[in-house]
């Protein structure tokens, strides 16, 4: 089967987001180092614009947008990282942009996104089909709608973190990436492997959130139920049609994590580094804290893929 | 009269802390450059070795310890960033450290120092005098006494922060400084003028911790009451014998900021910058948010000193 997207794809958005995106920073820890056991380098993507690596997917396809079609702007539907991403792409394309968010969303990411400059359509998450209002609102305008996961153009920009991460140090061996919806594993693995097909690439999942894990043992697309893990932004029910097939054949394994596990990793992030990041961010710590990683990794990269978290979340972690 | 540190004092520090001490990142936000009016450019000690600028100070004088000194080691008194400055560096130098801290010293901060191979010393906050141990443990055993602000070598190490940050970012012409005892402040002075002697530099301190402002306006030094700021690490009573003279030459003006503003800093600097910052660490952020630099200022160093927030008041912000 011939994949979404190829390393060709990923080097190109590297080339749209220069200047643009930040390249973020890589942080060590010596304490971390010692408790996982190997050296850890945390790709900290909570530093990105907008907050996470959802800006880099967002603006790459925004930015491909035909002349003709920007006055009719873009639509997505996301509560979290995603609208902030596509709003703020928006904004510096000078592209209107309609977001539909669930009417109980965080006040914050509201706000946030609100601050981005992009109109907002609130919808009912227990009656409406967010997927069909966004997409009933791109027909109507003639906008385009912006996925969050299943699309090349979006994996292609996702994919360039991990792309930077691996110029950014020497002698990768492992790669440990969140997996939500998949964009951003589908991105970082056809960009880890066109660097050096040697590298190992571990998708990290909360324990009530395995769609992923399950799809691959199942050797298809599988539905659950919807999971209740803090990490707002790995809660999918199912992979992405798109995003699937890389990773069955780029991903090497899967692993889970507690909902435990992932505040135990915040707070140390938080004490020790002093990088604020999101539960779904600090997955892949939690994954090499609670020592998941394959025991011959020796370099992991992990992505750390979002900083923004919920002051009343981080109030109720001490 | 002659100032008891030099340029070149802090020239000659930095080339003992290459390699040893991080190289800080320089973080930015064009949401804190759009509120401030200016561009701001925070140099982030948050992320220091020990988690604050201790280090440096500390690093830059037990480095000095003469070879038939060493196996006496080293003493200091502190219930913050200077005893883990002083912890870290005693243990990369090979050096036995004993740190006096008072016995309702946060659990947390005890069992860092602890981690960096210190012995701890208890004392009562009410009854001891913290110095007068010090310096008796140190006169037993024949051991140096590590001041937390008032020597040449850790004035010179402190300065390296400015330094650096003004070889990191062009044109800065006015740097903003927390002022506890005024190491910190003495040294970074030094540091810009000798880079640049147009640049202004600024002290912050807390409200009720303005024991530095009153001195200059008294022009000496004074002793305000021991105050209650949340800024733990600028509750000083009175400015250093050595720090003062340089502040008096030196520093430009010291501004004053309440606790609600600091507040307000920590908050921002989470939730929009990500990083971690204690309350000394953000009391230049929250000048700066406050309006407080000098109107022709455009481009602003603000030194982020430090990183270790207590968990309870970290859970108290929100």
């Amino acid at each position: 089967m011939i994949e979404a997207i190829a390393f060709a794809d990923v080097l190109a958005a590297r080339e749209r987001l220069r200047g643009v995106a930040h390249l973020t920073a890589v942080a060590t820890s010596r304490t971390l180092d010692a408790l996982a056991g190997r050296a850890i380098f945390l790709k900290c993507e909570n530093l990105q614009r907008g907050g996470s690596f959802k800006f880099r997917g967002a603006y790459t396809m925004i930015s491909q947008l035909p002349g003709n079609m920007r006055a009719h702007g873009v639509v997505t539907y996301s509560s979290g990282n995603h609208a902030q991403g596509v709003a703020l792409a928006a904004r510096l394309l000078d592209v209107p942009a309609v977001i539909c968010m669930p009417s109980d969303a965080p006040a914050v990411k509201v706000a946030a996104t609100r601050s981005y400059g992009a109109d907002i359509v609130f919808y009912d998450r227990m009656r409406d089909d967010r997927a069909a209002l966004a997409q009933h609102i791109a027909a109507t305008r003639g906008a385009m709608l912006v996925p969050p996961y299943d699309h090349p153009h979006i994996m292609a920009g996702q994919g360039t973190a991990a792309l930077e991460l691996l110029e950014q140090v020497a002698g990768i061996d492992t790669l440990v990436v969140p997996v939500g919806g998949g964009g951003l594993i589908a991105g970082c693995a056809v960009a880890a492997h066109g660097v050096n097909p040697a590298v190992q690439v571990i998708g990290v999942e909360p324990e009530d959130a395995d769609d992923t894990r399950r799809s691959l043992m199942a050797g298809e697309r599988v539905t659950i139920a919807p999971p209740a893990t803090i990490a707002d932004g790995l809660r999918v029910t199912t992979p992405g049609a798109l995003t699937f097939p890389i990773v069955q054949r780029h991903v090497a394994q899967i692993v889970t994590v507690s909902d435990e596990e992932i505040r135990e990793a915040i707070r140390f992030v938080m004490l020790r580094m002093k990088l604020v990041v999101e539960p779904s961010g600090a997955a892949g710590v939690a994954a090499v804290m609670a020592g998941r990683v394959p025991a011959g990794a020796q370099r992991v990269g992990v992505i750390v893929c979002g900083g923004n978290i919920d002051p009343p979340l981080l109030a109720s972690l001490w």
